[in-house]
């Protein structure tokens, strides 16, 4: 428990280097790490285990900086630790391609474990490493091996504890009685509105303890580092709860203008930056400057933590001889690949097989690979029997003491947190062992866009399994019939929206989710039933768009996804028996996919020469990335049974035909080029 | 405190009516009215002031269902008492074009006061009807005249109460101390993934309290009527405190499934619902029966409360000649208009006026008219000093007790909590007296989507201050920097999308927002400076879109938005000089707007027989609706000065100049028709 002359510096030097790295961005957050550099120091000196070497050793302990704003704080610690995060990086912050951005990147930065920034995502991605860790230590741990049994840590602050995501996540971790869980709370009593007073006047502590969290308090943050220590100890004991720890800091801590807001988003005046490193015994004339004792202390926990991991390799390396399947299934886990020939359960389905919503069939892909994907983790913000989320084996991921499953459990009830299971699912991600789906409405998955966003920036593999996707859910309405979804997340970088027309389609959604390491899916599935399509099989599907109704002279094409494709083929039948039109039909499940595709492949696809329609019940926006014309729905729909609400809207076989004709209509006498070609490469 | 057998014959018509409802809808939720019968109606029978002929006046208390998707409880309620909404209404249940949708719509239907059903809404929504109340009553009260002193009353259930959104307005409530709100949860144990043991086992009593509240519990909410008239009593003598009333009760209360989820979103089996009617005292035969004492108890009440109105009316007159001014103000915001030549004081520009940010310009907007529209409340999550939305002047609106502000004050610190911000901008909204402004970066009011979707279905003429709008915000990097977002909100129906391209267009985009009465806008204003620039006028700009650079014989329109327009500008300069190349540039700051203007004004600003490029440094999603390429970012941003991230990207005017030249070569050789030519009207 003691504490020396060299933990005030490298608490000190933490201070120096973020004043340092902002000023001369100027730019960035030297409040936060000022103030947090004490706590900071007493969980990484005398708590994290870790080695900089390897940041992606699996039984680390996971740090987690919720008020991402602070991350000089997290890339000063990383440097003074010995990850490969140099001085040059410190002095790279918040400049072009450096690796010190203004935020925290989980995937640009080694030991930055999850990308953090927008309030209140790290706070929940922190409960669901911590989620990940209890699973995968309920699944591999034998007697003699506690392979897995990481303590999670994370910093959040006054902004993270306003947001409702972190609420939702902090709700769902007490229930979960998630006593890996270890979360400091920066009370600082300043966001940038100033004093919270102003808007934050709850009892936070108490809020926790509401949750059924064990809850702690140090007083004096800035100095009382034995404290902290203590207070971590003691919620270290509790293994049935996780535990919430008020730190009470003065953001700024040395600055002229510490504990005031002037302090917390810009960089320190230049005589207020002297006078710190004065106050702290720096040499007011030299930046980035980082005592040799502090590195010396940094190293020496760092070699702890190397130790450590080299006892654990050595008991993984014994185990594989004692549970050799076990074994197999961590080691392929952690190299990220998944299980040889998984993907032979995926079901097919011919012509003549019976109309099945996509919800179900999604069902049915569970069903028939849970076995195979031991990492696959399913659940729903309470729309499980909806969602059509669960296989009928699945038993929960609850605490055991419940009666209502166990940590080894593989289904998650998240409630009716659509945001906090987003963020959570994204951190169990990043634990590296599992791939979370989840489920929802897909009209809700708004509610989760925040996350979201940062499954596409973190380049995390989760799925979102996104029912009722379109006015086929009918009676519910307006308020849950999404419009501009797909738009939405279409315009979202590195996500891969798939909305499935058919079993073979569903099939390939799946493929293509589980396959893409890198990249999060949203499945858009339907209430109501699909035909099987004639011509589609799972490979065409995994090309991101294909023919399912060709046809010789045509002259019209018209492109659609889900349940419009097959309303579409009968849209040709029309045409043809009504009008003597022929129609192309085309299903794009996945722009994505499709859009990476060789030119040949695409324009094959949608030709040259004719002209073509889009068809998807909800807004036409960037539909004219593959057609010329869009039929679609630019306003909010109507509650009734469904077919009603598609006939309301002209959804039928005479609806499309009549726009399909006013289409080949319009381009007559004009040379018609596919909209595939285009005048330039996009930058992506 | 008396109940006698009609109090019981009233709570089990309205179950009745519910089972009616749903069973001949097929569809439906009817497990929820009949929980929540006993409690409704001890507020609408002993509690709510309301006029059933006038379902707008202003003094009448407010009832919200925020578990809406009960809403048969709400239409039985309001057809007993004898708002316009009929048995027939009733019977058409979740039908098209009914004014009984699957979930409640404000807009369509006389009584409902919010639209609910997406979770947590309805009570973030009533959490802003307090607020107006509170405020609208500081500014208008008088001695003598209690004018506006009417209260909330929200239903919420287990669903809403998981919702991140709820806990922020909750949060927000206990510290405004909203004496004047009074919340009835629904503690029924049952959500859809069943027992709400399986996720939801915090203790939301507790929890209220560490917002703030002042709680009751009344423990047999099917049953003790008098209870719940006690504790609704006494929360009403809580005048610092919002309350919140936890109220037992069973779900189904009356079918053989309740107290379980088999009776939450399914309806009731025949032989059930037959013996729900016989154990009720109901003929089993008969469907959509109200006894006449029911009618008879409830035109009693409805009669009390056409009263009160009268007596209102009458103090309003008198009202009238002691305070003319306030009167003549009060009464103008009851009619929905904005107050004589506001828009005078709308900031104009010239083209030597400096280059001034957009949220700059804003802010200046705000000055310029807060004194002559008293109804604006603006306000922010949290970044006030960032999205500059307040005025000098302004006061905070807070408790008075705080010693911060008062209830008459006009800015909202709403704390780090946009979900909740945009619901309460919401409740704001709906009361009738205010128009909300609310600031937040405009990449977090994704965060805030499930809100603002229901500003646009609602109808709600709220403002989204959304600044800080583009990679142009710099160095907090792709964490912060919008891509996807305003594709998103283009995609949604009835919301103005503004993103203005200097002084004028900002004036333009508030006089559009402030006169859009049943239109939400987004404007999403830069944080780098913007010339002012030669062609744009106030006017102009409320064209939606309009020609910036005007040159004969071009070879290429550029179309472009915010800060990307004076960029166009330079790009064409740089076109002639280094290319002899003639560009147009048009800007189109409102596609919403310019879409619905004439088509040979649309044609004007964007002609036949040249090609036209878009230019916006974001997702081009939607961008071919005005060009036929499009240059955008579809990726993630980078940290970095902001120049040197436009530079990256080629936002430059080489960088456009090069899509631009290849746009024209593109075309050669084809006959280009403009794409506000379309082969058909989409439907709005």
């Amino acid at each position: 428990m003691g504490y020396s002359d060299v933990d005030q510096l490298a608490i000190n030097t933490i201070r120096i280097l973020a004043v340092d790295a902002t000023s001369r961005a100027n730019s960035g957050h030297p409040g936060a790490p000022m103030g947090l550099a004490p706590l900071s120091h007493v969980v990484f000196n005398k708590f994290m285990n870790f080695n900089p070497k390897n940041p992606k050793w699996l039984n680390r302990d996971r740090f987690v900086l919720s008020n991402g704003h602070g991350c000089m704080l997290q890339y000063a610690l990383l440097h003074i630790y010995g990850y490969a995060l140099s001085l040059d990086d410190l002095k790279s912050f918040r400049q072009i391609d450096s690796i010190t951005p203004g935020h925290p990147e989980a995937h640009d930065t080694p030991g930055v474990e999850v990308t953090t920034g927008p309030l209140g995502q790290g706070f929940a991605n922190a409960v669901g490493l911590a989620i990940a860790q209890a699973h995968t230590g309920a699944v591999f741990n034998k007697p003699g091996y506690d392979l897995v049994d990481n303590y999670t840590y994370c910093i959040f602050g006054d902004g993270c504890a306003m947001e409702g995501i972190a609420s939702e996540a902090a709700s769902s971790a007490g229930h979960l009685q998630l006593g890996n869980l270890i979360c400091l709370y920066d009370d600082n009593h300043i966001s940038i509105d100033g004093d919270t007073a102003v808007a934050f006047t709850e009892d936070v502590t108490k809020r926790f303890e509401s949750y059924g969290w064990h809850t702690e308090w140090v007083k004096d943050g800035d100095h009382d580092l034995a404290g902290i220590e203590a207070a971590i100890q003691r919620a270290k004991e509790v293994k049935d709860k996780p535990s919430m720890i008020k730190i009470t800091t003065t953001i700024g801590f040395g600055s002229k203008l510490q504990g005031t807001g002037g302090v917390h988003g810009n960089p320190l005046k230049a005589d207020d930056a002297q006078s710190v490193k004065k106050a702290f015994g720096f040499d007011p004339e030299q930046s980035f400057a980082v005592p040799q004792q502090v590195y010396d202390l940094c190293n020496k926990r760092a070699a702890e933590g190397a130790a450590k991991e080299q006892e654990w390799n050595a008991l993984f390396e014994k185990y594989a001889s004692e549970y050799p399947a076990e074994h197999a299934d961590l080691a392929r886990r952690i190299s990220g690949k998944l299980p040889e020939g998984w993907e032979k359960n995926l079901p097919r389905y011919s012509p003549s097989d019976p109309a099945v919503a996509s919800r179900k069939l999604s069902e049915t892909v569970l069903e028939k690979i849970y076995e195979a994907v031991p990492e696959l983790l399913s659940g729903s913000a309470d729309l499980t029997g909806s969602n059509n989320t669960r296989w009928k084996a699945a038993v929960d991921f609850q605490p055991p003491s419940t009666g209502l499953g166990d940590y080894a459990g593989r289904y998650l009830r998240y409630g009716v947190r659509e945001h906090g299971m987003a963020a959570i699912m994204n951190g169990i991600s990043a634990y590296g062992t599992l791939i979370p789906a989840g489920g929802t409405f897909l009209n809700f998955v708004s509610y989760a866009a925040g996350a979201v966003r940062l499954s596409a920036l973190s380049h995390h593999r989760t799925l979102y399994i996104a029912t009722h996707d379109s006015i086929g859910l009918g009676e519910d309405g307006p308020t849950h019939q999404p419009i501009e979804t797909l738009a939405h997340f279409r315009a979202l970088p590195n996500i891969m929206v798939w909305r499935p027309a058919d079993g073979n389609e569903t099939s390939a959604a799946y493929y293509s989710a589980l396959t893409s390491h890198s990249t999060p899916s949203i499945l858009a599935l339907t209430r109501q039933n699909l035909p099987q399509l004639e011509a589609s099989t799972i490979e065409k599907a995994l090309r991101g768009g294909y023919v399912a109704l060709e046809a010789e002279n045509a002259n019209v094409t018209l492109v659609s996804t889900g349940s419009e494709v097959s309303l579409c083929i009968d849209a040709a039948k029309y045409l043809k028996e009504q009008h003597n039109v022929v129609a192309r039909v085309v299903s794009v499940p996945c722009f994505e996919i499709f859009d990476v595709q060789d030119k040949e492949y695409r324009l094959s696809v949608i030709p040259d020469g004719i002209p073509s329609l889009s068809v998807e019940v909800m807004s036409t926006l960037g539909w004219d990335r593959y057609s010329h014309e869009q039929f679609g729905l630019n306003r909010f729909g109507a509650s009734g049974p469904y077919k009603e609400v598609y006939k309301k809207f002209e959804f039928t076989p005479e609806g499309i035909s009549k726009r399909a004709i006013a289409t080949i209509d319009f381009y007559k006498g004009y040379k018609v080029r596919s909209p595939i070609n285009r005048a330039f490469q996009q930058l992506i």
